[in-house]
């Protein structure tokens, strides 16, 4: 059996053929339209061809998975916002179910990254898992009792939008101190930058060839490896931030696993050890509360394509 | 039918026998004896009595639900915890269980509390609702998709101790600046005694008999009915520091209620007023956010009694 994972960008569309031990048998790529009935009508095109391509017949085909940006109304459907694509109230299941006869999903591209690592990846199996998507934002997904929980309305899931630090940092959504405003890669990039002005001895200037436009979210880390002074007081900090973040809804999910996802998972144990020391000196219930193994994604550019077949598991 | 529900307070047990439309037909309510072996004995003999008194056979008999204080594995059946009475894994669903011949189910109190309230309260029916216990600290309940949810390990849900204001002030559970910190009414009285302090000019001191001992969680929101600027000042802080925590909650599990219980829920629409409007400004999504309705708990000093029962249901 397959599934059909749709992963819809600001930029480009990903479609691919999945079968059912979570590999991507083939994918497409293409240009995301800022017209959205343009862009359902080349999906449409573009998995009929998957479908031609690899002689997958209807019968074949659990359904259609969608994964996407900004807010989603799962059960109808319907992309509320996409923020990037000025998308309003879209709805794709419709278009996509009638044209194709089988169950069409469509979920947050964060909660779709969240199910495709427990149903495929770093937490196979797991019954409770949080996952932090951190790149230009915080991207947060839940599983409970083993199924996806999106949240009342299927619009909750927003853990970036906890506050860490009441009234401080402004954060896009309007409040001050998020999750977000600290520990997303735009956060991390933003307290290397302002560290480096600080530290003219820094090796992180060489590091970005002494071009502090090309400070990216790897840049402390690296550096705090090769033991430069003022990468490993960011680092630290951040692992602070994080780790607090973390700590947060370890305390109120006490999950089995939580997932680190986006760019800076590359950091692999690298980053986890720390977390994990760093949460284990404060998790409530001290050495009486069972642990969480802190881990790093595993389906990397393919969750979300992925995650998106997962929806029809 | 019927269901006991038992609540295990640090200085009482409360055993009522409860109805399906979740009345309390009969209660008991005994001192809690320190040695768990002796306190499970008295709670044996006086389910008994409640059914005798009550003609209620073994068939009419759905179970026996318990709610308690501190740490609770509720798949073993085992007070893990119980820091007042010292308490330490104590299986107390193994000897009611064999004394009676029916299910017997452990959780915490918070959770239990949540629980009444959907079943049988002010959240009938709700299928996401998210639940603040304030009292001395603040116990948090979880539900969702309709059933209660303890986190992992059936160790979550500790809502209280996420942080609202990273490094700030000492909580009991060894971190920093946690919810429990600004919005127990415990931390609700020390704002109280500060303004105060500050103010001895502010009706609230008429309000005490002029003895700062008698402040407690009434008197700032009492006060400042009556127009007191400082009763105010401390009023709209806590509004701040409470609405932010709830705003949390909101954008993580964007339920359909939520809910506050404890002693400060006498403050009715007084006080989830004022929360609402706060939480409107700040919402995540702003105008497309669905609403959460803020309410306050129905069952009272009955909570326990009542939502442990609901365990059975």
């Amino acid at each position: 059996m397959y599934a059909i994972g749709i992963d819809i960008g600001g930029m480009s569309i990903k479609i691919g053929l999945v079968d059912n031990n979570g590999k991507i048998v083939e994918q497409i790529r293409f240009k995301t339209d800022k017209d959205s009935s343009v862009a359902i009508s080349s999906m449409i095109s573009n998995i009929k061809s998957l479908l031609a391509n690899n002689k997958v017949e209807s019968e074949k085909l659990l359904g259609i998975g969608i994964g996407c940006p900004g807010s989603v109304k799962s059960e109808q459907g319907i992309i509320e916002y996409l923020p990037n694509l000025g998308w309003d109230s879209v709805d794709v299941r419709s278009p996509i179910e009638k044209e194709f006869n089988v169950p069409v999903k469509v979920s947050n591209d964060a909660n779709v990254a969240t199910l495709g690592e427990v149903v495929y990846g770093c937490a196979k199996g797991c019954e409770t898992c949080v996952m932090f998507t951190i790149g230009t934002g915080i991207g947060g997904g839940m599983i409970i009792n083993g199924k996806l929980f999106e949240g009342g309305f299927s619009r909750g899931a927003e853990l970036g939008h906890a506050t860490l630090i009441m009234n401080g940092e402004n954060c896009t959504c309007g409040r001050k101190g998020c999750i977000e405003c600290y520990t997303s890669a735009t956060a991390l990039i933003k307290q290397t930058k302002e560290k480096m002005l600080n530290c003219s001895d820094s090796i992180m200037w060489d590091y970005v060839s002494r071009d502090i436009n090309n400070v990216d979210g790897k840049t402390a880390f690296e550096c705090s490896k090769k033991g430069d002074k003022a990468a490993i007081e960011v680092r630290d900090k951040y692992i602070e931030y994080l780790g607090e973040s973390i700590l947060n809804m370890l305390n109120i999910f006490r999950p089995e696993v939580f997932i680190i996802g986006g760019g800076i998972s590359a950091q692999g144990e690298y980053l986890t050890n720390m977390l994990e020391e760093y949460c284990e000196k404060f998790d409530y219930g001290y050495k009486r509360a069972p642990r969480t193994k802190i881990v790093t994604a595993k389906l990397g550019n393919d969750a979300g394509i992925i995650g998106a077949a997962a929806l029809l598991i």
